[in-house]
């Protein structure tokens, strides 16, 4: 059996339903500038630099302990590209979870210091601004900060992204 | 037996030696503003794909077909860092060959559309400055742009890179 409800004003009760965003995790409208994000412990070996190396960065310093004693590194590095993976790993576990995913469309890198084998790594993140896309009514992007540091609180990385967010309405 | 000679002027003999840098490779003084470089045929699959997301950026779209095609993405693409790695990759072999190695200190990377399986990369690469440093007499800076490519000619990464270059001198 069906019953039929003639419903008058169908904008009034979808004003009054909670909001069913397709996708769950964080909108636009849930992010604010000065928002942080932090989290991690992703040890660095010397296998690891030497895997990440041999397939992506190939250079003696990323790849062979004694060569790399005589380069600009003075002993094996983690490529920075490594690096960079890295905090990825560690963003996509601890950093704002953007509904949609974490999805960046460009950003700016530096290197301040290498990563070395026995560096134990933690992302540290601050939003540093969100603005909805004038042209694309349903998204908008967010800028943010995140610093790959080590256990000693070195910074070996700074990134700056631009990530893009889905709006909810 | 040993000969003693003796050397009046020290410097004008060394100023008829050739050059012989510790390290073989391009130097500052080798390199020139819209110098170009390029080459790769690097092949991405549904597997290289997945398996360095599984890695590195575990997200949906960059590890399973299936559940890509209701993201973003709308179909499995290469994480952003995937394809900066595979460019340092094709970097290494077909960039230029600085003495003592390619070294970046900071970079801006921007993603205009995403890597795909099917997708071979190649890179192009031109010099945009050259400058010695001021306070290091020993080295300068290079920047260097390099689009990533597919067989499409179709750019997937712009990366604007300074590099750290040795001098001869």
């Amino acid at each position: 059996m069906t019953i039929m409800v003639q419903v008058k004003d169908e904008g009034a009760i979808m004003n009054r339903l909670p909001e069913t965003p397709k996708t769950p995790g964080l909108y636009l409208e849930d992010i604010s500038v000065g928002d942080r994000f932090s989290g991690g412990a992703l040890a660095v070996t010397p296998d690891t630099i030497k895997a990440f190396a041999r397939e992506f960065d190939p250079q003696p310093f990323h790849i062979d302990e004694v060569a790399a004693k005589y380069t600009f590194f003075r002993g094996l590095a983690a490529s920075g590209w490594h690096t960079a993976a890295m905090t990825m790993r560690l963003l996509a576990e601890f950093g704002p979870k953007v509904a949609g995913g974490l999805i960046g469309g460009s950003c700016e890198v530096a290197w301040p210091q290498p990563t070395r084998p026995g560096d134990v790594l933690h992302v540290e993140c601050e939003i540093l601004s969100v603005t909805p896309s004038r042209s694309k009514p349903e998204r908008g992007t967010v800028l943010m900060r995140s610093e790959t540091k080590n256990q000693q609180g070195e910074v070996l990385q700074v990134l700056t992204a631009k990530l893009v967010v889905p709006r909810r309405k």
